[in-house]
């Protein structure tokens, strides 16, 4: 390894997804590389790791440059194996994605691309999520490398308060600049699709409508991604709602 | 079903744990009951989802004002199904524990427990995660139930604004009150065990020691617990880091 800034690189769509392949190639711009990433898809993982089962890495490949790590955990146990074991020093930066699909709204909740720069914060390390709001695995990620550049660049440069992270959603398309925003409020309805298995049991997968609440407010994500902006939304991992900690103490406990 | 509140509950240690069949019957006091959780452990599992593969229902019991089901899928599955398949109308409640082991500071961006509280909360509900600070399987819930108790009482009578929730806390052995609070910061070290199987491959376990980092600051869950008070956190589903927002629009992309 040599001087340049270490980035950590992780995904949730796994290590051979056409995302993380764009991403780690534009990265490479910017310092050396480790990726260390799921063998499998782990969307929805959210902040999920892995206490019950024990975690295999294996090393895909490795150049002067970049080394790829693929792993059987969550994108945080990938994440933590990196800072933890594969890492010969802590990562200047870890940088996850790029998404297939949005993680805007309520989603930064359920993302495992979100949780594994979550987990990056965690340590106390630089940390952006990135995704394209398209689920194609095929995705065109041509219009978003400038931006990434962009936004990244400006990361390096200006810093980000320790524990708070970065949240970027691209539009799928043609891209009106950005929108440093906050998460809107949306909610997924109809999430069961029921069905009868061959033997007549019930079986559900996970499906939904999205609903965009807060449709008439300016300064969400979800408005930024309707005007072709892509968002920017700071996210910390103090979940505290400070607002209603007075309202609480007065209850009569 | 009568016109008591409807209370859906779940947890993540799974529904044959210890914690949860105390919470059934605390709650049981307080209106009619259906209980969602996994047939197996899903600690860490976080706000995790199920989506690539079908997830499975079994009712496990039935009777007038109680009804179990297990699920093959994490808590936010099981709160998931509940609300869009398995109860008759929206619940009044989601109520989630009571887990074993802390889900204080840092833990609530991990915790299955807190997902399932938070998944309440997204659908609008008034919702509650209770974890108890013991591991032990056959943990000793007998000094929490008073409290918990109380907390739903004042949580029926006050309710608590949408889209919060409450993470409580409660210190195992003898309990000097309640202390509403912020999360506090704590980070996990040597978070990796690394081991070599029998053929020589290497692999992990997660592990790790829990290090306090605001160990002076007297507002935090972590003080609470120390001090042997139940600690009490609203959390909301924003993430968004509203401080740092102006900052990162002076930013230039």
């Amino acid at each position: 390894m040599t001087n340049r800034p270490l980035i950590l690189i992780s995904n949730d769509d796994g290590v051979n997804a056409k995302g993380i392949s764009v991403l780690t190639d534009v990265m490479k711009e910017f310092g050396d590389i480790v990726v260390v990433a799921p063998d499998s898809a782990m969307s929805g993982m959210s902040s999920a790791l892995t206490s019950e089962t024990p975690l295999m890495v294996t090393k895909v490949s490795e150049d002067e440059s970049c080394t790829i790590y693929s792993c059987n955990g969550t994108p945080v146990d990938c994440v933590k194996l990196g800072f933890n074991e594969l890492l010969d020093r802590k990562p200047d930066y870890v940088v996850s994605g790029i998404n297939h699909g949005a993680n805007s709204s309520i989603s930064v909740i359920y993302s495992g691309t979100v949780g594994a720069a979550l987990e990056g914060c965690v340590h106390g390390v630089p940390s952006i999520a990135f995704s394209l709001c398209s689920h194609n695995v095929d995705a065109d990620f041509s219009f978003s490398t400038t931006w990434i550049r962009k936004i990244f660049r400006q990361l390096i440069s200006n810093g980000i308060p320790k524990y708070t992270c970065l949240n970027i959603n691209i539009p799928d398309g043609e891209i009106k600049g950005t929108e440093v925003c906050r998460q809107g409020l949306g909610v997924w309805k109809n999430e069961m699709e029921k069905r009868t298995d061959p033997r007549g049991r019930d079986y559900y997968w996970l499906t939904g409508n999205f609903e965009n609440m807060e449709s008439r407010a300016e300064d969400t994500d979800l408005n930024a991604l309707d005007q072709n902006r892509i968002s920017i939304v700071p996210i910390k991992i103090d979940m505290t709602d400070m607002e209603v900690i007075e309202n609480i103490k007065s209850w009569n406990i």
